[in-house]
């Protein structure tokens, strides 16, 4: 163990895993070390973050033989075609079944790198290093790895866990304001689904978050990886509980989906998602007025759009979400809000009401 | 459960499932039924297989939303760009993650159908009717699921377990006899590793399995299920023992790979393996001579080589192996024989006798 870096544990029995939170992580070559097994290790980054911290990481795994691959930068190259690059090159190197994969960069880079991992010989070590807000409060936490489909987001994927996390907060410094407002769209998130104290805090530290203030950054990815871990032990393979993380996301895919992948970024995406299930959730009685309004205020503040674009009607919206994989046997099962810190999953709610939210954004009933 | 059809339990925990073996299954709609959770049946078959028993399969589906995809036939179509397809259907008609895959095919749709089910959505439910006898005995037993990759066979995968397998001996009367040999490879196989008795009662009841008799059939392919099944049960994601079950296959995928996939089929590429893993053995000093001929005599006796092809020659074989994920850093673990019915893995041997045994078949030392 490494006795002075933070640590949220996530409780998945045998699969159980350290998040390790910290400034300057990706120079500690313990960390790394102790949970790397045998000598082959590669990087898998893309050519924005590649060019400011692989090299760093590199330093690290000094006595490992390091291979890297290095991908274009970008949600729509997150595909099976650009998953094969990955193999390309681990059976190109003759990397065995006890190699280590290491995902370095955001999102898109920690579900393929990810899936590559899940997949590769059915399934070789992981460790992910999020170089992105939302990759570290997100998914960095969970074990969701996969590609996007034509048809779908996600559509191909496996639950599969990484032996460790390492959040390094001092590569947040080169990260572009927009990316770190997508991230808090998910902090938010946590506060939403079940922690109104946490919440709370963000309504208050909004303007220090934006600013980079180290510890209150600090304090918010650990608090969240630590809600999300606590829904994920609860509910690994998403049977229940753990669809409470989607709060916002059926909208948002929707949002991501019409507007083509990489238009909108997810957590930008999720902010308007979250605000349109706040909206229901006010129409169908369950939420109050002043709950909607910290919300989308919160939201605002954080410079995130709290609307979806004006260019998606009422029946797109409906389409694209009927695709979506939280559709039980026809049913449209959504996260819906009855406080700020109380959430569910439901299918039981007055349709004509999300008629409603859909034609009061889009302006149109058709 | 379904009283009155023998069945084999593959014990894995929580992911346990039964194997139904019996003659005119495929029309025993209550076993269907019972392992199928919703309204939504993908059928994975192939275009050799499909005219023959699709349509029995369907009626046995009444009632549920049955939709098909039909791959081209052969191991060459094992790609990810093929399983694709399958993605496709599933997403065009809205398959969600309730649905039920079935595999209705050999061996290479039951590991597509397989990987498309452990990644469509991260994981649906699944049910292998394997129709050929390789893959009653072998591929359905285990689940590993996967693809071929152009560097690699069986690169890419997952370990995915079905909810059952429903064995359907008649549908063996169709088989090539050149299959019906394949299947047999690995049925012998089970005899070499850890069932001497087995091994004994194939050396009498050879003739009867190449003639179809339909109570040898049965027997033989029971016990084998019976004897992989123990040895899954006892190491599922292959950390140790499980390895045992590639005796011939790492002489057998070098084999598959010189010759470009397809030309030989996966048991006559095992059959000749297990000469050479025997002759291997032999020459070290582990197998008698006597054990030696029994095994090459039950495998000529089947119809099946008994040594790689003539145009792979020692050098082109060793290279063949080391991209095997057989390979622990650098050293090439083999299965091989002390008995009959007594196998081991292991990378401590000699070197120099491996290279005498690809110099003994291939005729030259380059």
């Amino acid at each position: 163990m490494v006795p002075d870096v933070d640590k949220v544990q996530v409780a998945l029995g045998e699969r159980s895993y350290p998040i390790y939170i910290g400034s300057g992580l990706l120079g500690r070559s313990e960390i790394f070390r102790q949970h790397i097994p045998s000598s082959q290790v590669m990087v898998v980054s893309n050519d924005t973050v590649a060019p400011l911290y692989l090299q760093q990481l590199r330093a690290s795994l000094e006595g490992f033989q390091v291979e890297s691959v290095i991908l274009p930068d970008g949600e729509k190259y997150k595909t099976l075609e650009v998953c094969n690059l990955i193999f390309n090159q681990l059976l190109e190197k003759q990397f065995n079944r006890q190699c280590t994969i290491v995902a370095l960069g955001g999102g898109v880079v920690g579900d393929m790198a990810g899936f590559a991992a899940a997949t590769y010989q059915r399934g070789v070590h992981f460790i992910q290093v999020p170089t992105t807000l939302l990759a570290q409060v997100d998914s960095s936490v969970g074990g969701k790895t996969g590609v996007n489909h034509v048809l779908g987001k996600n559509m191909i994927g496996a639950f599969y866990q990484p032996r460790c996390v390492v959040v390094d907060i001092a590569t947040l410094a080169t990260l572009a304001q927009r990316q770190l407002s997508a991230g808090i769209a998910e902090i938010i998130k946590y506060g939403l689904i079940n922690d109104a104290d946490f919440f709370a805090w963000l309504e208050a530290h909004i303007e220090a978050l934006l600013a980079r203030d180290h510890s209150a950054l600090a304090y918010a990815i650990e608090q969240s990886c630590r809600d999300k871990a606590q829904v994920v032990a609860a509910d690994e393979k998403e049977a229940g509980q753990r669809a409470l993380l989607n709060l916002g996301h059926t909208f948002g895919h929707a949002i991501e989906t019409g507007m083509g992948y990489g238009n909108w970024l997810h957590g930008e995406a999720v902010a308007a998602g979250m605000c349109m299930a706040a909206d229901l959730s006010r129409r169908l009685g369950w939420l109050s007025g002043d709950a909607r309004a910290r919300i989308i205020a919160l939201v605002q503040k954080a410079g995130l759009p709290v609307k979806p674009p004006a260019d998606i009607n009422r029946r797109q919206f409906l389409s694209l979400m009927g695709v979506d994989k939280k559709v039980m046997d026809g049913r449209l099962r959504l996260v819906l809000l009855k406080a700020i810190g109380i959430s569910l999953v439901t299918d039981n709610f007055d349709q004509t009401e999300l008629n409603n939210t859909l034609s009061g954004y889009t302006g149109n009933l058709d």
